[in-house]
């Protein structure tokens, strides 16, 4: 996602009424009982899992008013508001910005704090404050490394669930999230559907697209075989800044559409009239946008998430797992008043795939309405095309 | 291209009637009068310049049957037959499979060895035979590497025409290319619009798309930043293997198409019924594939070289070159008979780009043909939808 690009447009201030102010990440420890460890899909065991989340608004007294929000391949728990301590280096771009849906999160926004208790989780294997790759494992004291276990997107439900219990949540008054986001939305009305009233998938599907399955391949083995990958285990010494870089940059022209990459580069040239005929340099607008996206990303992403990240998102498939690879089936779980929400240009996540999902949940029942919004920004579209959104999710939180 | 996937089928062994045979490739030094040296484009000046080429059929007697076939990104000039003597690591390929496009040329095929006298070249800047960054520089005794100079698509058409001259071809029955070939063909017609009869392009167009400029920009970025690449000067030691393996799978995924990917792949598991949840091996056929096809295209073609191809498809911009950005201006140079031909699922060179190309040719009063064949092989649709491409070919060169 361009959650750092420069299609976010910064609204309000932490002063300024709609915003959520000034906020604080927490922190919790689930699955701290040695008895009761969190035995992943992948067969793996982890001990204690630390999560780090933020909430916004107050949980009523019926508990009725819980929203979670889901954020995507490279976000964090930061979705709304001013950070108050944005620690440690891959957090330093923090700074400059509120949080990554703060357009959308606030008193009197779409997603309205004076009415909703918002939750956002950081996920499991990420490097933005839950247990993941680079934390250190309690048994060697050493960064976890390609030896933490992997994770998926039932994990990351299951997580998310039992911080939300822990919280007091019983039951979500609703689930939003786009792209990966929402492949976690999705796994959890499917995997607890007596516990999700409704949800909003953005951008998202019951699996990657053939495509994204490729490039998210491509994006791992330019990481795995990069010269400073030391198979995961290069903290404190030097990163693959260069595979990482190469698979940001790859991901970054799918999450555009080919009109906005015209729209915003073209073959413009960068600061000259002519090219100056140079292989190794920057000729293009498009080359200097997607070097400075590679440079900004590898300074506050760790490439070993990365991979667990990807990994996850790909081998997510809704229906093999919850309807033996058939999606009605799988849909006719669903208990969830849901909107699924596509972009004409998206191409990471295309409205045919939504669509796939939709007529599925249509068979099998479920309360469904589906909007595909007319936009040249791509699988980006979520996050820019700012003003349907708000007006789609207003509309659908009002019920 | 997958001019080495399995999707090219082996038609005709070299004692087939229809087959061009043993071919061998020839060599021309041009440019050899040192008063009168090539000058590109770029600026740079080349002495002497060697092109390695192959003919098939015979020239008649009025010189008017001579068809240049323009070969792709990563092709050569082995186009048709089997070769006889491949030399070098980077040919070794060759060995078991015909020339790239021997689907189309021989006696009695669409272009029919027994009316013309078929010729294809080398591109300068290549890893095959003409020369290139890997090819010696007289001057100092050492391969050329990134003191080669830019070369570009005009430079191209400018060498190849040099080469037809001196074979006693004044103009052109016809130019056929796909992809980077079409660009050399429209090129050649643009440059030289007495010297061209007709013209065949395929899955090509006037310039790039702004996403193949941003794949393009993402693949060099990744050689350029490999561990061994220094500079370009890694000759007779490590090769930048690694950023070029991830240029060719990135490159690999336009050439497909999201519904070939899901006919050759989708989310097939590779040798198992479940996954091993393993992160740095191969668990999809999809990641089999690409690393299979980067594995086999890095042992035959040289990094510095893929920067050359690259930089030059992206430089081109026919209407900027011949029409001040007026492609209708530039159409109107135009006086050979052409056919267009594009696939519904090309992304790369996608139907709408071609159209552009044809509209303004039409606007020209350009005499043009446009087919959009319905494929679902994507790019690779000019080398795989070999029926379709030869019947229209066949029809075309008819008059």
């Amino acid at each position: 996602m361009s959650v750092d690009g420069d299609e976010v447009k910064i609204l309000h201030g932490p002063d300024h009424p709609l915003s959520v102010g000034w906020t604080k990440s927490q922190k919790m420890t689930l699955f701290e009982d040695s008895a009761q460890p969190l035995i992943l899909e992948s067969g793996g065991i982890l001990g204690t899992v630390e999560v780090e989340y933020e909430t916004y608004g107050r949980l009523n007294d019926l508990a009725s008013n819980a929203v979670l929000v889901c954020h995507a391949l490279t976000g964090d728990a930061h979705a709304a508001g001013w950070d108050q301590e944005p620690a440690g280096a891959l957090r330093e771009f923090r700074k400059k910005k509120p949080g990554w849906w703060d357009s959308m999160i606030g008193p009197g926004k779409a997603i309205d704090t004076k009415r909703f208790f918002v939750v956002c989780v950081n996920v499991l294997g990420s490097c933005y404050g839950s247990t993941g790759p680079g934390s250190l494992n309690s048994e060697t004291g050493r960064p976890w490394g390609l030896s933490f276990p992997v994770v998926t997107v039932g994990d990351w439900a299951r997580v998310q669930m039992e911080l939300l219990t822990r919280l007091g949540v019983s039951k979500l008054c609703s689930v939003i999230g786009g792209s990966m986001g929402g492949q976690i939305g999705l796994e959890l009305a499917l995997a607890y559907p007596e516990r999700v009233g409704s949800m909003i998938i953005l951008s998202a599907g019951h699996r990657v697209t053939n495509q994204g399955l490729a490039f998210n391949a491509v994006g791992r083995h330019a990481i795995i075989h990069d010269h400073n990958f030391k198979s995961g285990d290069y903290y404190g010494g030097p990163s693959p800044l260069m595979g990482l870089a190469a698979a940001r940059m790859m991901a970054q022209i799918t999450y555009l559409s080919e009109e906005s990459l015209g729209h915003k580069f073209g073959r413009r040239l960068r600061g000259k009239e002519s090219p100056d005929f140079t292989l190794t340099e920057i000729e293009f607008e498009m080359e200097s946008y997607l070097s400075h996206q590679a440079e900004s990303f590898v300074r506050r992403y760790d490439a070993n998430s990365y991979l667990y990240m990807t990994r996850a998102m790909d081998y997510y498939d809704a229906a093999e797992k919850w309807g033996q690879g058939d999606l009605t089936k799988t849909a006719a779980r669903l208990k969830a008043r849901t909107m699924v929400v596509s972009f004409t240009s998206d191409w990471l996540f295309p409205p045919e795939l939504c669509r796939e999902l939709v007529s599925a949940m249509c068979r099998a029942g479920c309360p469904v309405s589906y909007v595909n919004i007319p936009s040249r920004y791509g699988h980006d579209a979520f996050l820019v095309e700012t003003e349907a959104v708000r007006r789609l999710i207003t509309i659908f939180l009002k019920d």
